[in-house]
C-alpha cells in the first residue's frame, strides 16, 4: 500500500473507532426530559455554543482551538467510559483509564495526528490555557442548561445538593465569570426555589 | 432586563432550541449496525473528520469554517425534519421547508449571531465557495464510511442500486477529488463484491 493511502487509512479506521463516542451515555436529560444525552451530542452541542459564545471568555480565545478541544474532549471515553461528575469513586481511578485509553485510541492515527489530536486532550486536562479554561467553563454550562431546560429532572431524581453543585462547578469561572455567573444566577437558583435542588447552604 | 443579560439569554433560548437536532435521525446505521444516526452525532463525527481531513480538500480551506459550516449544516431540520438523499417526492418540497425552518429558528438569536449562523447555512446550500464543496465531500463520505463499517446494511435492506449512489455523490470531487476517489475505490466497490448494493451499472 502507498503511504497516502495507508496514511489515509488509518485517518477512516480512527474515524470508525470514534463511533462508539455515540454509545457513551451521560447523566443529563435531554431536554425531551425521557432521553440520556451521549458524548457525541454534547460534544456537538457545546460546539456550537463555543461559535455562539467565545465573546464571553474571560479572556480573547482561539475558536478554532476551543471548538477543536470540545469536539475530542471526550473521545477517550470509547474505551474508559463516562465517569459521572458526582461518582466520588469511579473518579479515584479516572485519569489512570483515560491515560491508558488515550495511549490506545490515538496511535490509531498517522504519528503527526495522533499528536495533534493527543495534544487537544492533554490541553483540556491541564486545564491551563484560556481555550482549555472556556472549554471547561462550557462543560460545566451546558449541563446546568439542559437541567434547566427539564426542571432540574436527575437532579429531583437523586436528591442533588446545592453544594454539590457548586464543588462540581467550583472552576467555572477562570474561563468564564460572566457564563458561571449567568448559570447560577438563571440556571441554579430557579431549581432550588422550585424544590428540584436541594438548599443544603442558605438554609444551613 | 438589561440588554447583555437579554442578549445572552437569547443565546441560550436557541442553545435549548437545538438540541432538538439530537432526535432527528438518519437512515444510516451507526458502527453497531442496530441504531439509526441522528443529525447531531453526524455533525459531531463530520467536525472531527474535518480537523482531520481538511488538507484532502482540492484547494485550501479555512478549517474554523469547514468546521462551523459542518456543525450547523443540518439545523433548519428540527423544524423542517430529515429529507432522506434517496427521498424523491420528498426533496420537491425540501427546500421552501427549510427556508421557513431557518427563518424561524436563527430569528431566536440576537441579530448579528442570527445572520452569522443563517450565513453558515446559506454557504453549505450555496455549494460555491471551498469551504462549502469540502464541507460536502464530507457530508457525502461520512455515510459510506458507517456503511462499509456495516457491511451495506441499510443499502442491502432497501436494495440500494449502485447507480443511485454514484448519482448521490456525483458532486462529491467538486470539494475532494481525493476523498471521493478514496470512497469508490475502498468503501463503495467492496459492498458491490460483496452483494450488498446492486450493480446496474457494469453489468447493465
Amino acid at each position: 500500500m502507498d503511504e497516502s493511502l495507508d496514511r489515509l487509512t488509518r485517518i477512516v479506521d480512527f474515524c470508525k473507532e470514534i463511533d462508539k463516542e455515540k454509545f457513551i451515555e451521560r447523566k443529563t436529560y435531554l431536554t425531551d426530559g425521557v432521553r440520556f444525552e451521549n458524548d457525541a451530542e454534547h460534544a456537538w452541542h457545546m460546539a456550537i455554543m463555543a461559535l455562539l459564545l467565545s465573546d464571553k471568555s474571560n479572556v480573547p480565545v482561539d475558536t478554532l482551538k476551543v471548538v477543536s478541544i470540545l469536539l475530542v474532549h471526550d473521545l477517550v471515553e470509547v474505551y474508559a467510559g463516562d465517569t459521572f461528575a458526582y461518582d466520588e469513586e469511579g473518579k479515584k481511578t479516572q485519569r489512570q483509564r483515560e491515560l491508558a485509553a488515550a495511549d490506545k485510541l490515538f496511535a490509531i492515527l498517522p504519528e503527526d495526528l495522533g499528536k495533534k489530536m493527543r495534544g487537544l486532550w492533554d490541553e483540556f486536562e491541564a486545564w491551563e490555557t484560556p481555550e482549555a479554561k472556556f472549554a471547561h467553563s462550557l462543560d460545566n454550562f451546558q449541563p446546568l442548561m439542559l437541567q434547566s431546560a427539564t426542571n432540574g429532572k436527575s437532579w429531583s431524581e437523586c436528591g442533588r445538593k446545592y453544594s454539590e453543585v457548586l464543588r462540581r462547578n467550583e472552576k467555572s469561572a477562570l474561563g468564564s465569570k460572566e457564563l458561571r455567573d449567568y448559570a447560577h444566577e438563571n440556571l441554579v437558583k430557579q431549581e432550588i426555589e422550585k424544590g428540584h435542588l436541594i438548599d443544603d447552604i442558605t438554609k444551613a
